[in-house]
């Protein structure tokens, strides 16, 4: 709403000074993932990003998301390096990670950071966080926003929102029509909860933050365990036809994700078993008395992507990955998704 | 990150049973925004639009904003008819007006909602509100996300934040370059504060939204006057060449954003009492002993936008407006922007 650097990445709040401060400091790191799409010094009230040439029928998929009441984990443990700036990281993984579900690439992203008051140096090092996965994701860090809102936000807490855009051509978006019952699911590993399901995680570790769980990481650790970008091992997968669904794993789990990109009615089993659990979730579990249903309602549970192909082309898939895919089940003729 | 309906209009909260029903409470009201260039039923991960043709060279212009803590005011006078619905359109309309700087058009909108409880109804209203506003501006409401976090979020308060991406060809963004000392200023009135200045206006009027200015309307609804999009007057006016550069006079009032669209070195002679300043000013000013220099950094003053034009073209536009628009001043060889 205020400030504003040639790169239109405007700052806002009612220390207009610190957002000044906190807009030098991250200049450097938002002009970093300056793409050759952006055009700079043409004003600032908005960015602007040149539509790519080489696509016949150019679609942009755009995406708003948060990252929930991790931002309480991350404010939390704010001390520990590398935390703040995770949780700005995980904003963009999220959102890049709900575009290349339909096949795209991301353009360019914009953030949002709201608190109660405007610290500059955590506005810094968030920002910091999300410009790190911009550069990765190969998008521009294109426009922001700060707020200081001290009777809307708990003091010393914040929200963080952003919004990708990204393109594909019309003839290459992933549209699951070609799904069939007997297709394969195959599922690339999220690290942990990604930023999904921590109300109920921190109703049930809220104050065990520094414990030690078996492997010795710390559940605070293990509970802001990076959100995975699975653009770059997902990328060249779909450079042939082999890839015909994909489901980012957010909230709702499994059941609630994995058949939203596919034809309606269709169903799928799932076997447990088949990839890795990471062990805070048996923490959870055992600790909150959680359901194994309701653990996969509002758990990825080891799965942050899925992707579907055809039986026979299951093997070429996991080879092309390089061992980071794993097969976990089939789709089936209807009854929604049964773990099994 | 939770929630899915066809639009790829998700909705993510802890009572995943109150996201289900807030969306269909607003699902028709999001699909009344489609426009041609959304593309459905093509999963629901994120939100597809295709690029329009007619560009030679078309450029995005995206911008993200809130609507700061007018929704404070919004939340207190929830139970008044049209609060609910207004705070989204003004959500909407700042955004258009951002990128209308630039000289684009909005293609889409996304919305993010987030509170410590999600009530589908509030939810609703301001989405229903959201979805006026994307309709009048030819904006398609492609995307947007609730979030219920209790722990971030003040009891019974809420955060709006909303995403415009809007196109517009190379050659026809509004650069500023050719502006010259002897310009002319015109400007576009606003209602109100428009978004911004909330905090300093609520440290003083707080408690008396019910109280009645001179023309009878109560200080509440003042202060919730519409954030106008300019759109409508603006768009005519770009179709020659007279409009060298604009503004929307956001947080920063008419010093902090006047020049943001001018060449550097630039200044801005304007004269008070050219324009109508809506009388909750008067109001704000006098009780809270603001001076009249941070009058003018924290609000518009009832500039609403305003553009540059060469001195002898701003007659025609001022025809060309019917009125809208007003002369309030002259581009000057430096000096800042000078009030008298």
């Amino acid at each position: 709403m205020s400030g504003s650097g040639e790169s239109g990445y405007k700052r806002a709040g009612v220390d207009l000074d610190a957002a000044a401060r906190s807009l030098d400091l991250i200049t450097h790191a938002v002009e970093s993932t300056y793409t050759p799409g952006v055009i700079s010094g043409l004003g600032s009230f908005g960015g602007l990003f040149a539509v790519p040439d080489g696509y016949g029928s150019p679609v942009l998929v755009a995406s708003t998301d948060g990252v929930g009441t991790k931002v309480m984990v991350a404010s939390a443990l704010a001390d520990q390096p590398g935390v703040l700036e995770g949780i700005g990281r995980d904003l963009v993984n999220h959102c890049v990670n709900d575009i290349l579900v339909q096949g795209a690439r991301p353009l360019f992203f914009l953030d949002y950071v709201a608190s109660s008051a405007l610290d500059p140096e955590t506005v810094a090092r968030v920002v910091s966080g999300v410009a790190t996965a911009c550069r990765a994701a190969g998008a521009a860090l294109l426009g922001g926003e700060t707020a200081e809102m001290p009777g809307v936000y708990r003091q010393d807490e914040f929200d963080l929102v952003g919004t990708v855009v990204g393109i594909v051509d019309r003839a290459d978006v992933v549209d699951g029509r070609d799904v069939v019952p007997g297709d394969a699911i195959l599922a690339l590993p999220s690290g942990g909860l990604q930023t999904n399901g921590f109300s109920l995680a921190r109703s049930v570790l809220a104050g065990s933050y520094h414990e030690a769980l078996p492997s010795g990481q710390t559940v605070g650790a293990a509970l802001l365990a990076e959100h995975r970008s699975f653009l770059d091992v997902v990328w060249p997968l779909l450079a042939g036809s082999d890839v015909k669904a994909m489901a980012h794993i957010t909230g709702g789990g499994l059941p609630g994700n994995l058949l939203r990109g596919v034809p309606r009615g269709l169903g799928a089993d799932v076997r447990r078993g088949s990839w890795h659990e990471p062990e805070v979730f048996g923490l959870i579990e055992t600790r909150g008395a959680i359901t194994t249903d309701e653990m996969f309602r509002v758990f990825n549970m080891g799965v942050g992507f899925a992707l579907v192909t055809a039986h026979g082309a299951a093997e070429r898939l996991v080879e092309a990955s390089e061992g980071s895919l794993v097969r976990i089940g089939t789709i089936t003729d209807g009854g929604g998704v049964r773990i099994a």
